[in-house]
């Protein structure tokens, strides 16, 4: 149960302003489907629409890394967040862009520990090594 | 400053489980240099052992994912869990390992993406639609 | 399904301490309704006690910040920390006091913006300005 | 320390796309001073752009909250995410934006409580009660 | 709904890696009982052989502090990171470990009071007092 | 730097309520050093006074847990949540109460592992066993 409604196709319709943000999502995946989060969003056409036209510009636009790799940053950063639904709907886009059972199992792997070293270094409070500093 | 000691070379040399380790550690890296996190946890020797053979094991052993993909991912974990120390000691690891400029600016978009749409989707309680479930 | 049982009315009226503060959060909300956070507290009558009274304290008594306000605030901070309880029950609290459609919107709106903003200063590791400290 | 460079004004006025923001930063603003976090950000201007014209629509453009709820509602989410720079820049234009010091002291105890509960709850697991929930 | 299948007992019988950790699961704990996050494990063999090895030197294996203790201190980590499940497993731990429904109170108090005081002193940016460093 | 003045005893002296504070955790822990934390608080002598009563309440008190477990769970929670100056404060209350190293390797150890299996655990959505749930 969603603290907002999640607004149905024929709801949507009636918002011109969410209805092109919708109409977008579709010709981009190339797929009718459209997921929750979207439909929650869309209660507020203005943060839907920023929001739709950030994730094109990070996750699908073309650039230095690899659409699998993005995805796999997202999980980890949705993990340690604690996001159920972001973990579910990340995991399955992973999957459905080629990501195998190796390769999550070693995603895995690497949240584990960084997530046990996280909490080692914080309860030790160590101090950033000087060979670790950015030049200016 | 640290709520344990950080030990130093001849103080390791006094402990044989510790100075086996950091032997390992510089055999591995190619290196001399030995940074803080281990001379913190070199006050406990098992907890030092078991947290080289699984950081070994993770992010150095061949696998799947590319190793610059693995900092990437911890770097991701550590922003969220917001330990400066692993942020600091991981960017410059994934440096070292060849991240340009631009994968680090793409790497930065997707956690900041990814920072949003955790908080938006916690705070509307999204349910997770049932096309993301994993068939069993 | 919780950790503690969730008392009923009657348990609760066999505990003296715990009827007491069952009977001031009746009549301080005019509501015969006492929601379930109440019932697992009620296990330990000296913590709903506590628990309760700072509750009136910041949440109820006059003061300056709008009841509403702190309702926000409290949403804001319980996604943050991924407490779907908390998210859902103060929800409905700012509903019930009259947070409109458009409030809520744009309260989500800055709590996405935030989370985008912790995450990008957090993987940065952003040093403060001189101009932001206290004087003092 | 920072993971990245801060870029100076200098080097800024080299790269047209970071200069155009931090001129509207300058404009909007009416000040010259220009924090570090957009200076971060200015490695990436596309990053820095989507970010500024983000907190721009967000917290500067008229809306149905009060400047300084939505500044207090950024403390409240950074705080809970441990942003030591957000928390500083926030409270800093908290204050810019009137914030006394009677305020201040209500968002701490919100924040506190919060806290509090929100560990309590998520503690005993507390399931969320049929009233919360939003009807469709 | 896992992200993973849950490898059921016959599918464990069939790789030799998993059951030889449910075996030791089994026999470790005396009792045929082995819970969901080792069915999710035993996807990926030798991080459940890793984990469980782990866990027995840290949870189960004689040291300074007594087990009880040691469920505790986990439950408090789980409750901060938001872990339904770790806090629903552990707490059962504890219960069998002997955990009284006073110590139970007074975990929660400690939990709760910790929740919010990490709110305020974040929020606040107390600088640590110079009393509390460790002398090197 | 804080984001509030730090207040010396001289200018507490000025306000009664903060003062009797003061005089109260100088009698309570038998030492006229009053750490920072309070000095911060004290501008809100309610909030102040609150947050006292409740830390006697919890961390001073007889009860069911040893006082230095309480320690232990406090920096538990303090570490999970990021909080330095908590971290720093609850350890050195550990050591004056007895914390030998031995016992603080352990406590490290179970924090670790509880961040590491929190991580795996979220990333996998493992769910809740039949078993672990409370009988009502």
């Amino acid at each position: 149960m969603a603290t907002v409604r999640l607004l149905t196709d024929s709801e949507v319709e009636a918002i011109p302003a969410a209805k092109a943000v919708f109409d977008d999502i579709r010709a981009t995946r190339k797929s009718d489907f459209v997921n929750n989060f979207w439909r929650a969003l869309a209660n507020d056409p203005a943060l839907l629409e920023r929001t739709w036209q950030e994730l094109k510009a990070v996750m699908v636009a073309d650039g230095a890394l690899d659409p699998l790799v993005r995805e796999m940053i997202y999980i980890a950063v949705s993990t340690a967040n604690g996001c159920t639904y972001c973990i579910h709907s990340h995991t399955a886009s992973a999957r459905a862009k080629g990501m195998t059972d190796a390769q999550h199992g070693e995603l895995l792997a690497v949240i584990g520990l960084a997530g046990k070293t996280n909490h080692l270094v914080t309860a030790m409070q160590v101090p950033v090594d000087a060979a670790f500093e950015v030049k200016s």
